[in-house]
């Protein structure tokens, strides 16, 4: 099997060596190009995408996979190269399965949809993005109608960002997450509180500590960058070169937060192990778990007390001026406030889920056609106000906040909530193999937690399913209680200090 | 034509957009990269020139080509089918000419001999440096043979960095240039005068400074950057997409002349006519014809004492503790200061050509055969004696101090002082179409030298060879001449201030 696998491996590490080069210009784009160079970047982008494209839809991978398939059959499901055909089967499938013409089609209305979302953000204006969203709506269900005939269009889709995940599972975690997120928010809402964390909060200083934190998680300056962009975000452009994005604003400490949860992506990323290095299984691909280490860093860990107890006085030192009086649970209540509010960006912990489930509840409405896009506005406001108990007041503030529609990202909603259940599962399966680890937390100890998940998460990449690394770090599937657990605690706890 | 027009400018175009992927991964990987960043990106980076070189060597550029070849017979020479034809035949030809065993020992070797020299010239330790400079010696030499097997090889070599520029011509312009530069600076040489321009100057005023003359040049922000790099270069990522990077030191203020030289290169490549766009006539392919305009902005203009007019008060206001006190005769005579030293990069105006006739006439020696690499050091050390008056105390201020031969970049240096040359005339030539030249530099005005070198010059982009870019900008030949009457007449202006 030797040269087929060699030949596998050749034509999967110069498709892997290609989409980092994607990742490059990308990164570049929205970190440094000059504003006019978008029309040259554009089209090397596309031209590098269409190369990429006719590699991945090489039918010498196809014929590869199936000489290879009794080969893989006899090896144990973990084992490197079994993982390796069953991936590029799967992506090799998927990519074949939707004719050229569509594919085109979406880049190019995607693009487009895009352009008309952010106009008709700005201008408060959901007729004018209505058609851009009937449009992208119908060419993605056509899309999953090739990629998976037998399949309802959003297990299709959803599949796409979660390998294997099911809207009924889906359903039946959020069924149980919904009413007590909305009791929690309801008991703990606190609209009217005085924020300690107003600024002003000198930038340089919000960098400086950024930069500490993505220190002390265990980031490395000769692997890592922390740079600026509108919207944060991690990629990574090669095993030791992991690039994290923030963005400082002088009234509030947001940046911390960003900080910690970009650095928890870029250190899943970073500890894949290097034998999958230039192959799909290098890196995390579940954005479920992706999002269960972003939300682990900063949340579980970064809105912590043991952290605070920490963090309180190098923050105090860094911000005498404002926080020299406030003190460590003042500041601990403040980073966990529960407080409603329209954009889901801004949500905190508590309230964060509804806004997700929100999103869940009415993309599958629209996928599947109960719901048309003429009455989603509407959809949309009836339902938030039994969620959250406020009144939507314009468009902006609602349905046209997110991007995640306007480019076809249907299905892409749930994991950011999934990630956050499946980040407190995590946590406590590392507590019980690391007992003190509130006391190390104390410390500004993070290193051991970082080893932890390190060699029983990230090193895996994807290898396995999601599901299968699920089980292997959690012990068992995704499950609710945990997090309402930890929310109400910790809810609790911050009410009585 | 038409059909056939087509897909020759798509396959073009396709070389382009990927040729200036790679250069966004290379800027990046001089720019932002963490240090250990460089495994992955030199992977991407060799998948990438696999893909270019597959494309520059397609045959069927070579048919089409063939095809083209009576349609471009009737086009007057400069129409833009028959430039792009011409230049898409000569392209491919010297690409498939060379055997892909030759190209990949070539790029391997390079890499390896660079790193070679770069350890090399850290310990002054020619010894270790002589194999790979004599097997880099031996590769281009093989490689000149395939590329033109009827010509010797340093006229190839020649002819990769200048198309049509023949050494005979070299020697017949660095044989006047010669022994009257050697005369001026035994004339002018004035090596132990007090520095008015050693620091400290504060990094952050260098910076706004150096931005400050992009801006003052023509260079707008929406389509250029300034960052920072060891060494300082330009690179093009579209059209108006323009790279320039420099470096401060505390102790001196070469930063701006930097910031001149490759905001010269900028706008160079920034000026290429629209039409060009992801063509191989797009910006400038002759060295000697960006040098030229990267030292007319940094010498020509920059060194002038009409520039110096209007920015002596600037640059005192800026650095008013080092300079309050500084004449304007003073700071001109500062920066035109002749004086004889090592290193080719720290040189002056006046000097710097004996730096470069003394690497024109080893490395032709050395490609003919004449001159073994083993007694390279010996045949330096003498030479350099005789055309600067100093006695070479090693190496390392020696013939170690440029990478060029390292990488193979025989043929290269003649460009830097040809470069020089043209500069001065091509200023002649805009002095006569814009008479109030230097009052407007008095002035900071700076718009219609920029707009006159953008008509005459930059819009040309590469459509005609350089020869004839050269005839119709600076009406004939390079000519040392006016060179040599600019420098006589500024060091005796400097001298009698």
């Amino acid at each position: 099997m030797e040269p087929a696998l060699a030949q596998l491996r050749q034509r999967l590490a110069e498709i892997d060596d290609l989409s980092r080069a994607q990742s490059v210009l990308w990164w570049d784009h929205d970190v440094w190009m000059p504003s006019r160079g978008g029309a040259s970047r554009a089209t090397q982008l596309a031209t590098l995408e269409g190369l990429v494209h006719g590699k991945q839809i090489d039918p010498r991978i196809g014929e590869l996979v199936d000489e290879l398939a009794p080969y893989a059959a006899d090896l144990p499901p973990d084992h490197l190269d079994a993982c390796l055909i069953r991936v590029a089967r799967r992506n090799w499938e998927r990519a074949t399965r939707v004719p050229v013409e569509l594919a085109a089609e979406l880049a190019q209305t995607e693009a487009e949809a895009h352009q008309a979302w952010v106009e008709a953000r700005e201008n408060d204006d959901f007729a004018a993005f209505r058609p851009w969203l009937e449009r992208m709506l119908e060419l993605r269900v056509r899309w999953a109608g090739h990629v998976g005939p037998d399949e309802p269009p959003y297990e299709v889709l959803l599949d796409e960002f979660e390998e294997g995940l099911r809207s009924e599972d889906v359903r039946a975690i959020f069924t149980v997450l919904q009413p007590e997120l909305t009791a929690l928010v309801a008991e703990h809402a606190d609209d009217d509180a005085d924020d300690v964390l107003r600024g002003p909060f000198a930038i340089d200083v919000q960098d400086r500590l950024s930069r500490e934190l993505v220190e002390a998680f265990g980031g490395r300056w000769d692997a890592f960058r922390l740079d600026l962009t509108v919207h944060p975000f991690q990629v990574t452009f090669g095993q030791d070169d992991i690039r994290l994005t923030t963005r400082y604003a002088e009234d509030d400490l947001n940046s911390l937060f960003t900080a910690m949860h970009e650095c928890g992506h870029g250190l899943y990323e970073w500890g894949s192990s290097p034998e999958l290095d230039r192959t799909p299984l290098a890196g995390c691909w579940s954005s479920t778990l992706h999002e269960s280490q972003s939300r682990l860093w900063e949340n579980v860990v970064g809105r912590s007390l043991p952290f605070w107890r920490w963090f309180h006085p190098r923050v105090q030192r860094a911000f005498p001026d404002r926080l020299g009086d406030v003190s460590l649970d003042e500041l601990h209540r403040a980073v966990n406030r529960t407080q409603r509010s329209f954009v889901r960006v801004d949500a905190d912990e508590t309230s964060y889920g509804l806004h997700i489930i929100l999103r869940f509840e009415l993309e599958t409405a629209l996928v599947s056609g109960e719901l048309a896009v003429k009455d989603l506005p509407e959809a949309w406001n009836a339902r938030f106000e039994e969620l959250l108990g406020l009144e939507v007041p314009n468009d902006r503030l609602g349905v046209l906040q997110d991007s995640h529609w306007s480019s076809g990202s249907f299905g892409y909603f749930p994991t950011y909530l999934l990630g956050s259940v499946l980040s407190v599962q995590i946590a406590e399966r590392a507590r019980e193999a690391i007992p003190d680890l509130d006391e190390q937390f104390e410390r500004g100890e993070f290193s051991e937690l970082h080893a932890w998940l390190r060699e029983n998460l990230y090193s895996l990449g994807s290898r396995l399913t999601p599901e299968d690394t699920i089980e292997r770090i959690a012990g068992g599937p995704i499950d609710p209680q945990p997090y309402l657990r930890y929310l109400a605690e910790k809810l609790d706890a911050v009410a009585a200090a």
